[in-house]
């Protein structure tokens, strides 16, 4: 079992630093992948620093992994070796409760067994990320990377790609829709660029007008700045669908009121504290506040194919390992365009 | 123009007291109703007493009418004299916008304008409500009471009855689904009724177990007492569909944690406060928040029809008109099973 060069905090309060890992030998059923780039998603950042709690430590985080396949276990038959594949948010779950069995895995009654900052539910060892060069995994939790999309910003598709895919293609957004994207990081570019593929009507609703060239360039049709009281006067009532990924405290009231009669919030953030939000607000309008999960291992290998054939990929910047505590502190002032991706190869020769 | 004996209030802090008020000739398409009861609905008083600001007085309330035909305006042809019709929360709208069109004037753009405490569209004229003998309506905001339910119990079906009908109906319950009914009022008591007519298996939440044998009586199948906390452990994740009538302050989590993967709960009452929501309740499980408003013309003849078919009426306390202030302390209270419903020959000889 040869050990793997990965990055680990070692407690809440520590930056990140070289560490070193195992990577099991692939069983039956597995592959084991060389990862080639690896996503930073906010949640790692959260959880290396406990802010959800119940972080295990040490913790290698990375959930949003791009790898070639190396070695294959018994029984292994999805891929081949040199196939592209993706790790996404999690590596296992139950596989026998209804949500499993519906391939809503991330809804597992059991419990999904995540990438990192888990545990193997044989075992109960700690399940390592992709800040790594080397993940073994059931092939039953594996993606298929179609051609055609650039590796390095193919990573952040499997988390910031589903968490946004699958609300828009679950809540039903269609060709001609109004859809509103509320802030613009990770989630939120990509949210603008697969509403605009579906063919709806996008508008970039951020804080300040100093997004609305990067808006209308990731091609969003409209952009309003929210600092301006006005914005909520002129678009009351305009859309079928808003898409909020925002995590900061924020006024639900106010955004809901540029819903249409039936129109649905869908929360992709999770603020500290919970946002008080006023009943009239929805009974007035029939209109709906729901939450969105990142999706399943079928939906996300949809969302995989959908970006293939639509030439939708992550807007990234590409690091190297020794610069992930700099990208945490760029991240937390939003100075990302609009996610980075870690190079794995920036890890030297893996052991 | 013969004057109609009413009750009004004449201040908000005015009990209501014998009021006279002049019906209008019916005109083009409108017919005159004499009415036989009318419903009293906790947003009688709400309005009374002024508490949603803008209350026109005097105030004739009462948006829950049953009356019988009395006089056709030229042109009208829905109805005949004698037959036995219902007016609802709202006498007209602009009939113009795409609300309208679709049946569902509740939202229409201009506004729709309401029973009583509203404004008609051409005179500006005060509109008054049913704690009155007659009334004049367009016949396209008329509805038809079928055959078979009896007068005094068919009047709360329109306001309670579509209030909680129409949620039911347009969030798609269906046989077999777990559905929870929130406080036991007015609209709690129908929305059991409707859930168990449409095959649901139906479960009452209300803080105290006093109401347990009420809530089997009216068809529950389960009842849960709220001040329990063991019963949030119990119940966690149970159900498809939570009916929210409360309009006291209340946990929306707490509740919202009962809700399925892709649960539903649906707002009915308004808290005078905005309550706090939680993100993550909505996301983890991919839940919803909704609100629903009553429901248009269509809908809430279908609800009257599927009330026949299924012999589904309100439970009431009729009263006579000079009871009403005494009705509204019992209200505010809880002190009612589960409608008071004013007997308009209580009037004596109308004018």
């Amino acid at each position: 079992m040869p050990t793997t060069p990965a990055y680990a905090a070692t407690s809440a309060t520590s930056p990140l630093a070289p560490f070193t890992i195992e990577r099991r030998e692939p069983r039956a059923g597995e592959v084991q992948i060389d990862i080639l780039y690896c996503g930073v998603c906010h949640s790692d950042i959260h959880q290396a620093r406990d802010e959800w709690g119940g972080s295990i430590f040490p913790m290698v985080p990375g959930h949003e992994i791009v790898g070639r396949v190396a070695r294959l276990g018994d029984a292994a038959q999805r891929f081949k070796v040199g196939d592209i594949v993706g790790v996404g948010c999690f590596v296992d779950s139950c596989r026998a409760c209804a949500h499993c069995r519906a391939g809503e895995e991330q809804f597992c009654d059991v419990g999904m067994v995540a990438t990192y900052n888990s545990r193997e539910r044989d075992s109960g060892a700690p399940t390592y990320g992709g800040y790594s060069t080397r993940i073994t995994v059931d092939e039953k939790y594996v993606l298929r990377i179609p051609d055609g999309i650039p590796l390095e910003r193919a990573a952040p598709l499997l988390c910031a790609g589903i968490t946004t895919y699958s609300p828009l293609r679950r809540f039903g957004v269609k060709a001609g829709d109004e859809v509103a994207v509320v802030g613009l990081g990770g989630l939120g570019h990509m949210a603008v660029k697969f509403a605009v593929a579906m063919g709806a009507q996008v508008t970039v609703l951020s804080t300040s007008e100093n997004k609305r060239a990067d808006a209308l360039a990731l091609g969003a049709h409209h952009f309003a700045a929210t600092r301006d009281t006005d914005t909520f006067k002129q678009l009351a009532g305009r859309f079928d669908f808003i898409v909020d990924s925002v995590s900061a405290p924020h006024d639900y009231n106010a955004y809901l009121g540029l819903l249409k009669v039936d129109g649905t919030m869908i929360l992709l953030g999770v603020p500290v504290e919970p946002s008080p939000v006023a009943a009239g607000a929805l009974i007035m309008r029939r209109r709906r506040l729901a939450g969105s999960l990142i999706g399943g291992i079928r939906e996300t290998q949809e969302m995989l194919d959908f970006c293939a054939e639509h030439g939708i990929a992550s807007d990234v910047e590409v690091i190297a390992i020794d610069q992930i505590n700099t990208a945490y502190d760029r991240m937390l002032k939003g100075d990302v365009h609009y996610r980075f991706v870690i190079d794995s190869a920036s890890f030297g020769q893996a052991g």
